[in-house]
């Protein structure tokens, strides 16, 4: 399949796809999109989706599309133009992502999510199958994202007031978790299950319950497990310091940040 | 683009397409469809999806399916036979519409959604991405759906008993809220996040909260901003009282009404 | 339409239809992939939807999938490779079913759903729209599951230590219920609407609210109704027992396990 254009596929001659890109059937991959080496688009796909002038104006020009090397963009998917996604980027299917949302390394995105536009994510971040993220939110690195939970962004709707609301890095939002328009959710924090976020909180909270009860996560401990959060320690599949543990490889990034004066 | 049928797309002699339609890649529209003018299908859409009896009957005959002028049916939509659509429809990617639903003019319907079928929706409605419509469930005019929420139709599953709930016009239903099945939301209602509506709600309901708490929505301020809803005093756009206001709108109504001696 | 293969669908060489399959436009079937007589495999659907080593592997072997006779994939629907599903079988649409997943007879499962992969599921189960069954999970016969329920399977995320909870047979979950990785729900249990089952559930249980609470369901009466659950004598379509009646068929399963002295 190396380098296969598949049957019935079509890429635009406006197209750049990089070395060893694999093509499957009935995708379209529209003008100005970049792919990256080594990348997979499967089928019934579209890559740089237009935005709706393109259906009513002649003069139309797709924006520029990035997706990095080392990809795959599993069937069914619907990428908009203006999207800058990082390396190593993994959909699953049925997934749809609107126009100027930047990811970045190695994120994987489930089945059946929708990222509304205007979406900020970092780097490593796992957002899992069937969540909804809307307009202008923003993601920080290795956040993780469990089925149904969603980010919302008006906060009394209708309103022209949208802003979405910031999940910070090491996060996680457990299954059907909501946050709420505007709020932040500090790093390392986890939302249980079915939780609303409804008031911002600080670094280090767990968040769960009805009506919701902040504690401080550092505290919380499972008999016969002792401490889990955070969880950095305990896990590293995908994650930057896999292979090396967290601790030496955040004593690097202080180390790097330090020599570069931020 | 204009009228143009695209790459692989497949249009049944049977159907009729208006003038400066537009249809994208892999897309088949069916027998017996009506498309407005100036509508735009996107690729690997269905239009007129036929009923089981397709597959097993060779008398099978498609039942009628219409979309308005000036719709726009996203990528990767399925809209079945029998479904009758007004114009300024605007459907994002991935939504599904089953048989027999009526949906009045100028609606969108969000990516991943499913209207199950035999419902009916009024003009005027904006309900997101991710939300589900159980069969025979009705909504009226203006009514807001966000993300996650569901309208059910079995009060005591599995039962044959199956009534779908209404939502009256105006209302709102926020991200994850439920109204159980055979329910009635009066008009100008507001479900909060996450909410259960486990009774019929009289207009002008705030409800939310574990078990349920109903207040007077007129009665509800935000410090700072006063009182928020009714809200269409403060949110025109795609309304039909835009560039009017609704006073103006609702008086004129009001006139045209009893002019008719409804 | 009898044993048609439509517009631009591919059939491998490598698969084995039964008589009478129907297949839409725009469909895929991968290599070693055996569909049972008298189905339909609607449009824009992928069975046998390859694993990841297909794109980057030339040795890829694709592993063998099963659709049992009388069954209809729906449109957009993607069965991956691995799978193995018994008669009558019934797909909506945008349905995600991932490799391993073992399915028995007359199952359905609704539109955007999303089954994560090595799932047990029994039969008879219904399964409707937007739900999400994470790796691992098992379901045994005659299980509703209702829009938006979702089973979990990592106790402490993240974690490597993933385990899916079991849903016992005749057992429902309503709309927004969730089940925590690990959990068993016994047989005949009803999970409420919105509700978090974060302990076992013994056989019987009518779980629900926040927090939950567990009540014997065979002590729940409905005024003018009566005892309503377990559900079986009062529901029939599609179940085993239909036209005998859930008692006779019952007593006859009996005799029948005691006659192979199991």
């Amino acid at each position: 399949m190396t380098n296969a254009i598949d049957r019935n596929s079509y890429i635009s001659p406006k197209a750049k796809l990089g070395r060893n890109v694999t093509v499957g059937h009935n995708t379209t991959i529209y003008d100005h999109v970049e792919i990256g080496d080594d990348s997979v688009i499967c089928s019934n796909a579209s890559v740089g989706e237009p935005l709706s002038a393109y259906y009513h104006d002649d003069r139309y020009q797709n924006p520029p599309t990035v997706i990095g090397p080392g990809s795959t963009i599993r069937s069914h998917s619907v990428i908009y133009a203006g999207c800058e996604i990082g390396e190593g980027f993994s959909s699953g299917h049925h997934v749809l992502i609107r126009s100027d949302t930047i990811i970045g390394k190695h994120c994987s995105i489930g089945s059946l999510s929708d990222i509304e536009g205007e979406v900020t994510i970092g780097s490593h971040c796992r957002l899992h199958s069937n969540i909804h993220i809307s307009q202008t939110s923003s993601i920080g690195d290795c956040v993780w994202m469990f089925p149904f939970s969603v980010i919302t962004n008006d906060p009394y709707p209708p309103s022209h007031d949208i802003r979405g609301a910031h999940i910070g890095s090491y996060s996680l939002l457990c299954v059907h978790a909501i946050v709420l328009a505007g709020l932040r959710v500090g790093e390392n924090c986890l939302v249980g299950a079915n939780s609303v976020v409804n008031k911002n909180l600080p670094d280090f909270s767990l968040a769960s319950g009805t009506p919701l009860k902040v504690l401080d996560i550092r505290n919380y401990a499972v008999v016969g497990k002792g401490k889990l959060y955070p969880w950095m320690t305990r896990f590293e599949r995908g994650m930057p310091w896999e292979g090396i543990g967290y601790e030496a490889w955040a004593a690097g990034q202080l180390r790097s940040a330090s020599c570069h004066g931020d």
